[in-house]
């Protein structure tokens, strides 16, 4: 259970990032290989949520996974363990978010010549990561309901670069003043062209829309 | 209501951020303003927490409230508006944390001549303001329900920095599977001489137990 990879990553010495990433995407592209970058606070529920996402599209889809942490390897081990795909842990050496660099090392780590669908699980952070263009095919992120309504106002532009918000632990809403509309008009407000998907991914509510969100953007994105 | 200003800060020309620190502190004995760096994660309690926490204590000692930020005032009219203590908004222009300088430029904005004790709500992020020492008097942290029990393992630095770790929401520990114990277990296992205490800010649980450790805390660093 505990035979994961732990790959230690280090700032890239490339000085423009964004020419890194922008390289790095046309790669994939030519790899066939779709990378989700998913951003969140620690503890939204990611490796829950990538859990149940992998068991419904892991027969239609070559999935991988790396999870990028500060420190520990038990978000890998989960992963592999109750979805048993291919899944490697990435330590950032103290740094809050990862960059293009950062992101091709633990690609070629992983190793994605049988993948279509790789996801890069971030450092839960909603600031960093944002910061910095991964190289990744998507940019999402997922909010969770005991985080509170207010967030798209802190955090703008995590949300701004988010193609989907995924929020997650609607079953908590009884016990949370959280209002889900008001929380979704802030979300439109940073990011009009948002796709917004309330999930209970400890229920399984919502996760088969998030799927078929992937197979669709997978699909155009051949096309 | 919306009276509260809003100071925009920049990052400090001083090179060694740590010497800046143990100046501010320095300076902070002489006035005999005490002052506490409050780090969580986005959503985990923090302004609901020391709205409850001031209301305890504002007869006993004169505060004072620095609300860090990206963007909005929201916390800071809150804070203003439920405890009418002094409370400033502090934005980061785009950073992930603050160092001694700005937290400096956040003293002198909102005048401490005439505080006891001070709360800097620092930008909610586990992971870069436990990087930067900002010249507080004491370090804290609040950790919630949701987020997990994990959070240690994944987060070393601020469990190590933190004096004082607030475990919050106890009321939704029966909506998920977060084991307290185990929880205490593996902050101890990052900073054995930590001080935990699980509280619920919206029951007004733990409340007392927080704002009697500060008054204890402030009558020995007097000592």
């Amino acid at each position: 259970m505990n035979d994961v990879r732990t790959i230690l990553l280090h700032r890239s010495v490339y000085a423009d990032n964004d020419l890194e990433a922008d390289a790095l995407r046309e790669y994939l592209k030519s790899k066939g290989t779709f990378v989700v970058n998913l951003m969140s606070s620690p503890g939204a529920g990611k490796t829950t949520t990538l859990t149940k996402l992998i068991n419904y599209l892991k027969d239609k889809l070559r999935i991988g996974v790396m999870e990028a942490d500060i420190d520990s390897d038990v978000d890998a081990i989960s992963i592999a363990k109750n979805t048993g795909v291919k899944s490697i842990q990435l330590h950032t050496n103290g740094m809050c978010h990862l960059d293009a660099g950062m992101t091709k090392a633990g690609l070629d780590a992983l190793d994605i010549s049988d993948l279509d669908l790789v996801f890069l699980e971030n450092v839960g952070n909603l600031v960093c990561p944002a910061e910095f263009d991964t190289g990744a095919s998507l940019d999402i992120m997922i909010l969770s309901i005991p985080e509170g309504d207010d967030k798209p106002l802190k955090y703008p532009l995590v949300f701004q670069k988010s193609d989907l918000v995924i929020i997650n632990k609607i079953d908590a809403l009884p016990y949370f003043n959280f209002d889900l509309e008001k929380c979704k008009e802030r979300i439109k407000y940073r990011n009009k062209n948002a796709t917004i998907i309330p999930i209970s991914a400890k229920l399984g509510q919502g996760i088969e829309e998030v799927g078929d969100y992937f197979i669709n953007k997978i699909k155009c994105w051949k096309e």
